[in-house]
């Protein structure tokens, strides 16, 4: 946590000055013209909010047909990467002290000799050195709050506007702002016209910014029903407190997640297919109703709700649009995006449809931020939509294949899957579950992987792997990846080989030659490390790195009064055992440099002395400042 | 974290129900006459608030001479008893979330050859297994942010009476509230009189309730002079983000502190003794003058201030009071007492003032808590001086012999203290500046010491030393000290030995017999945990340990709805190679049960069959409630 950069304010240090004391939400006025709209108060939608309310350059503005902020129900479960982004946000810290931590899932079957179920066996949840934070629980609502406290701790304060209901889109593509958008003020009860350069979809399942620019979900007809509930339950089932994956011989299925605070829990009971006949019974079922398919379920075990906090029946399709904007496939460039659950729907029991919406708002939201700031150009977005969609694409097929697992008949010798198998097939899918398989195709973005033998656990499209270091300046332990905040900047990771010299004389290209990135791609008057921010990693222990020798790269002199950034330098001789350089596979010999982008994927791998490879990458993505 | 027990609620889960959608701080009508009155919003003062703020059968009130809250200096430095505490309110995340961490300290002496400075070494500030928290530094307005927003998120939602100044008092020990308090409003500029039945002068070193109940400082008339300054600093001073021992040869000594954020730092410039001559001369220093006294000393280097945030001129004497109530040694029962710099004063060097005040504080509120849910017998709280004085005379000692080493000249050939003197004096004082060598002596809270052979890590006397656990009902890592709250709660551990079963016994017996200290000091309708916590650790896996089959005690059911708490069991074995039996020197084969006091010192060690002796204990400072 760095701050004071512009001098000393007393009070909450992570609240911009300007906001002390300032407590109320106001609603102001809504501008007639904003750079970007967002449609919906989802998680999906209050990342890219709270991505974008950073720069105040920005006008931004997020729109929310409900009169205020959700207070309970729908998703709940956070998985590693999407801890990792809040860490980037600053509320890694918050969400894990709340939330509940899933540390090993059960499975339970039907027990063949006794009747009812059995414990078949308990899986760590997260792999060792899968990411350096749990897989979490908390109720989504939480998680709104936290990015709505992100918003307003931010340089422009920004806050949701509720009430106002999203109706219709045009596009003029040659206008200043393309996009005109029809809201209705539900206060005022009166339509409302503003204008955008970008409009961003994240009003759901029914999105109507996704109907406005003529795009459809595509897939299975059939819907699958749930009966979804959080009590405060009394029971003498023994796993009340795991995270357990329930089969029953023929009563059907149960996913239990127990929730943050120690008490609540979360059943996902398995209502099957819906049919045109059934569509009315089912969702006629009341929470009672729910239990007792629970109870059956698990009996031999009992369970009742002291208070029932929430409860739906809902339905849902593994579905997918073909596109995640207004132009793909149509030519032009983008100017309406769709997020989230707009995109893909699919079932909740992989626990992936809210992390997988934020993540696709952490991919739109730094591109939006560096074409309105002048940095890119807007033929960035067209990425948007080509790395995303893919990721949607896997997500739906993992989820039938997952759902139809655990919905079928448990016992193998009768074509079912046993359990054996489902516990496998979890496991095995441990990375695609917490988040971190994703990995982006060849792009601008994503370059060729000409050094990738130099960092063979740092892959090429995937997500920048944490781990610990000691920063030089004070001997304190950090994780690297935590240098990476939620701020648009793209990091370039320096890590020595034998040779340190050869970084030393890298920093000062950076610093100096008229070819240099740095130099190129960063406007006059912004502090050095505002767009590509280096940090390097030493292979001596912190102690013998002589601060004062250090490259001027790396001790930047930034803000209004000058002062050096101290925080660039680490060393990769830790206490623990589990060392960077073997961890992430790197060559000690030869070091080599990664290039992360502003939302933590790899973009490429290269060799200290690949200079001009390393400006190449930089003129395909960026553009020149001077 | 454990909430939502009696009910869900929406919103920021450590914020009572109550509070919700309440902001403002207003100023509430105090009461005539209160359970306890606080003077002074300092550390102590405001630990203490928090702690009573949990009761809300307790009227508290705490006011304070300024108009608002600290907003900059004073004290900075956190020990890793400190930050325990924290934890204990709940508050330990934000602080070490924001706070700079003393990782390793580092000693600066007279360059022989070259002249000016040089490194002599760099020492680890917190020996290995010391505490599970670092000792950290971050600015005293911030700790007492933490401490207000601890006081509002609680039952009661207490917040300071500001702007009303402490004149006088007067006791009574016939009355119902005992003691007769003058204010002054200095909003209204008028006397207010109000009656308590205790008072707690955490007023500072000039306290006036102190002088009202005729106790003095005592000890050196000789004052040490320090400027101190926090300052945004411009340098080439290596080691700036280490906190420095820093001697020159003759133009004196510098503390260094960096500060919280990255940029910030603080120095403690020593000035020397002062004289009555040389007074005026000291206090005319300006910011300027000190910086250029440090800049002698740090020659080669140099250093200048891009923002003063804060400085300051303070001379101190190493005085401490004979007795921290208004009756030790004079017969009665006290009603008023005194905390912090009202009973100690000292130099900054060691940073421990901030500290020892707050662990006054801990001492002194559950006492008070107890006396006045008629928990305990007003004698108790005759063991809040008899405990605190010999620490804060063992800290005035320490302080004298420290200061000493830090001012004298370097060269021990001269006379002087040599460097690795210094180091080593430094080192071997570690648990001492830490905060962790606190040992309360023998008392009706400190028992005799008959089974300390069967946990000899677990010193009694001594705070409980936390060690890594698996709890049993969710196969959650945590730390087993972390169970106990700032709730003026009892906790009971129960180590098992190899026969499992004779902690399940001792539970049995616990909850059913008419001599067990549960039974016997639990009110009635109080849940089962609520003056005794127990939990039991146990040496197998937690995968190995049947919950159902766990007594009743151990799975209480609790609160309006009779859920069930989970989190009282742990599991040993942990995936850390470190094993808490063996950290703590437990013995495996017959285990044994520690007795820990609300403020988390170890009152005893008995073993599991000891159920006499436990009650015995029990009924010494606790009253039978049935």
């Amino acid at each position: 946590m760095q701050y004071y950069l512009n001098g000393f304010h007393p009070g909450d240090p992570v609240m911009s000055p300007s906001r002390a004391g300032h407590a109320g939400i106001l609603r102001p006025d809504l501008p007639d013209e904003v750079d970007v709209l967002i449609v919906g108060c989802g998680p999906a939608g209050l990342v890219l909010a709270a991505q974008l309310a950073g720069f105040p350059s920005i006008t931004t503005r997020i729109i929310e047909r409900k009169p205020g902020p959700l207070q309970l129900g729908q998703a709940d479960g956070i998985a590693c990467r999407t801890v990792e982004m809040f860490e980037a946000f600053g509320l890694a810290d918050q969400l894990l002290n709340e939330a509940y931590w899933v540390n090993e899932t059960a499975f339970w079957h039907p027990d063949p000799a006794a009747g009812g179920i059995t414990r078949t066996g308990r899986v760590q949840d997260t792999a060792d050195d899968l990411s350096e934070f749990p897989h979490v629980i908390v109720n989504q609502a939480r998680i709104h709050d936290y990015l709505l406290r992100s918003m307003q701790r931010s340089q422009t304060h920004l806050s949701p506007e509720y009430s106002l209901d999203f109706r219709a889109l045009t596009v003029d593509p040659t206008a200043d702002y393309p996009v005109t958008v029809t809201l209705h003020d539900e206060l005022a009860d009166a339509p409302l016209t503003i204008r955008a350069r970008y409009v961003v979809g994240c009003d759901g399942a029914r999105s109507k910014v996704r109907k406005s620019i003529g795009r459809e979900l595509h897939g299975t007809t059939a819907n699958h029903a749930w009966g979804v509930m959080d009590i405060l339950p009394l029971t003498d089932f023994p796993d009340i407190r795991f995270k357990s994956a329930i089969q029953s011989a023929d009563a059907g299925n149960i996913l239990l997640i127990p929730r943050e605070g120690g008490y609540l829990v979360r059943l996902y009971v398995d209502l099957g297919e819906v049919t045109e006949a059934s569509r009315t019974v089912v969702h006629a079922m009341t929470a009672e109703d729910v239990l007792a398919v629970a109870n059956r379920v698990l009996q031999p075990y009992s369970i009742e709700a002291a208070e029932t906090v929430w409860f739906s029946i809902y339905e849902v399709a593994q579905r997918v649009t073909d596109a995640f904007d207004d132009t793909a496939g149509r030519g032009g460039d983008p100017h309406v995006f769709i997020a989230g659950d707009a995109c893909h729907t699919h079932s909740a029991k992989a626990g992936q449809g809210m992390n997988v919406s934020m993540q696709d708002a952490f991919n739109l939201g730094w591109k939006l931020a560096a074409v309105l700031r002048g940095l890119s150009d807007q033929t960035l977005l067209h990425t948007y939509s080509s790395e995303r969609h893919p990721i949607a694409q896997e997500l739906i097929a993992f989820d039938r294949e997952w759902s139809a697992m655990m919905a079928s008949a448990p016992d193998p010798a009768h074509g079912g899957v046993g359990s054996e198998e489902l516990e496998q097939y979890y496991v095995e899918h441990g990375r695609f579950t917490a988040g971190v398989a994703t990995r982006y195709r060849l792009s601008p973005l994503t370059d060729s992987d000409a050094a990738q033998s130099l960092a063979t656990g740092l892959e090429i499209g995937t997500r920048f792997h944490s781990a610990p270091v000691t920063r030089v300046a004070d001997g304190r332990q950090v994780e690297l990846g935590h240098a990476a905040r939620a701020d648009g900047r793209w990091r370039l990771y320096l890590f020595a080989g034998q040779d340190e010299e050869e970084v030393f004389e890298l920093c000062r290209w950076l610093t100096e030659a008229p070819t240099s990135p740095i130099v190129r791609h960063t406007p006059q008057r912004a502090d050095i490390d505002d767009v590509i921010d280096v940090r390097a990693v030493f292979q001596r222990s912190h102690d013998d790195v002589e601060l004062g020798a250090l490259p001027r790269l790396l001790l930047p002199r930034k803000g209004r009064l000058g002062l050096t950034d101290y925080e660039k330098t680490f060393s990769a001789v830790t206490k623990l055992a589990r060392d960077i350089y073997a961890a992430r596979g790197l060559d000690r010999t030869t070091g080599c440099m990664v290039v992360v982008r502003p939302d933590q994927y790899i973009s490429t791998v290269l060799r200290l002395q690949d200079r001009d490879e390393l400006a190449e990458f930089f003129d395909s993505v960026l553009l020149p400042q001077r």
